[in-house]
């Protein structure tokens, strides 16, 4: 399987990305659109599919993210925590047919929590196998969907998602503040008093409707409101990933630079040094990772 | 002014009531629409206020909300705590050449943070006045922005903004979670649940991933999704609304029944008895009560 090269596809809610890996494991082409899971229409997938072929050539697909999700194309499974890259490879859902196939999810529970991820679990284990990531430690990936994973022995042991990147954009969008929103972020002093405030355990939904009343009252500038709400939400963000997670080992924050920059300024207002790497790396690593231990598993 | 009676308006965001209060102070008429001020085009008050005098009659105009916002027709200003009704009365925005005046909102700041409201404290005043709310104690006034008021001999002296509803509305139109917001709230099981997470100091960009967890996993009943949701939130709302404030002397819960009867649910859950006040009349109240103020001062 895949011995002649494949196409991986880290395919999310709103984007997609393509890459052609040869048979020598060098990646010879990709693309990025914004045909995410929304934006393919029902029963559409398979001509998404053909869609990609024609871009990076007739090869099989392995996929990761959404669209295995119930909202996606074929729902592939969750595998329960701790697990590895070959737990992944174990459990793929095929769709023989269209020569493709979807990578599991991860899933955690405990006594008072449950979670679920899609599409990053492939990039922490690519970042470990790439030695981007040491095989211990707290992993935090920002998206839409931040989570903070804990990692022992290149297995993933528990996770937490915080969805502060899907709130800041719905308050961007349309909300009391979205006029202000818009502007850039940038981790500087009103970012940095935002994160101040969120690690301390502010009242998030008070703080919030605070930043309106400032600007109203004269009292925070209206080119900072964007970057003072975005740091009080990575803030709370941080201040839950640090809670009850043991990172002695080091933490390292991965994801779109963009984003990451912003997590380790948080991090480093909490008096934590984190390491940043960038996740499309670790993402092709991954999946690569996952189609050498289906080659040895055939 | 106003002696042969009056139009009283309580123009909000997306919605607007106006009343006819004959020379005698009884309502003679009314009418609800969805023109809240979003729905007003620039340059259109004008016209927005001949459309209430054909419904009502050609009377003089007092009107309070967001139509005094920056987002309305004319800015009013905002009177600073403590203030009372005289303190109203003495602010209003005339607009001598539409016969019109517009009822200034409150503001509230220390050191650590500003807060300001436009509507609700026409209703504050209103309740003490017509004996619904004592002239002590604290008042929660729920709606798309939740009000804490602290009440002193019938003034307001401090007060603290929760935008629980707002986000309830984002999540609900546009988010992952959004298939499940759209179920009837009701304080049962599953809404109490989610107060005390709420209550509890939960993480709740963190908890709010968690509903969509909860339900892919079966922990969470999709139909329980949305009562718990709106717990969580309310529960945080009520945790920050008790938080420091004196309630020694009773606490009532003001506005649409719908709302105030989940959050009273939600204090009986912290421990705290409340009392259920329906806002119109309280309104009304409020703005006879600054009608008469002026009458005394012309």
């Amino acid at each position: 399987m895949w011995t002649n090269g494949y196409i991986a596809v880290d395919w999310g809610t709103t984007n997609r990305r393509g890459y052609r890996i040869g048979a020598d494991g060098r990646c010879g082409g990709e693309f990025e659109d914004a045909k995410g899971i929304t934006g393919v229409a029902p029963g559409g997938f398979p001509a998404a599919i053909a869609e990609i072929r024609e871009r990076l050539g007739d090869l099989p697909l392995i996929m990761a993210g959404m669209v295995g999700s119930n909202r996606g194309w074929v729902e592939a499974a969750y595998v329960p925590c701790p697990a590895g890259p070959e737990t992944l490879a174990r459990s793929l859902t095929i769709i023989a047919e269209e020569r493709a196939a979807i990578v599991p999810g991860l899933s955690f529970a405990d006594r008072t929590r449950a979670d679920v991820m899609r599409g990053e679990e492939v990039q922490l284990f690519g970042a470990v196998a790439s030695g981007l990531v040491p095989p211990d430690g707290l992993v935090c990936h920002p998206g839409t969907h931040n989570k903070w994973a804990t990692m022992e022995n290149g297995h993933v042991t528990g996770f937490r998602t915080v969805m502060t990147g899907e709130l800041f954009s719905l308050l961007g969008e349309k909300s009391i503040l979205s006029q202000w929103l818009g502007a850039d972020v940038e981790p500087g002093p009103a970012f940095r008093r935002g994160v101040a405030q969120g690690l301390g355990g502010a009242a998030l939904t008070a703080e919030l409707f605070g930043v309106r009343a400032g600007v109203l009252l004269g009292r925070l500038a209206p080119e900072d409101a964007a970057p003072f709400t975005s740091g009080l939400l990575i803030g709370a963000d941080v201040a839950t990933g640090l809670a009850g997670t043991d990172h002695g080992a080091g933490i390292v924050v991965m994801g779109r630079p963009e984003l990451t920059r912003l997590y380790a300024a948080a991090l480093d207002e909490a008096g934590q040094q984190a390491q940043e790497v960038d996740g499309e790396q670790a993402f092709l690593a991954g999946i690569a990772e996952i189609a050498e231990i289906v080659r040895q598993l055939a």
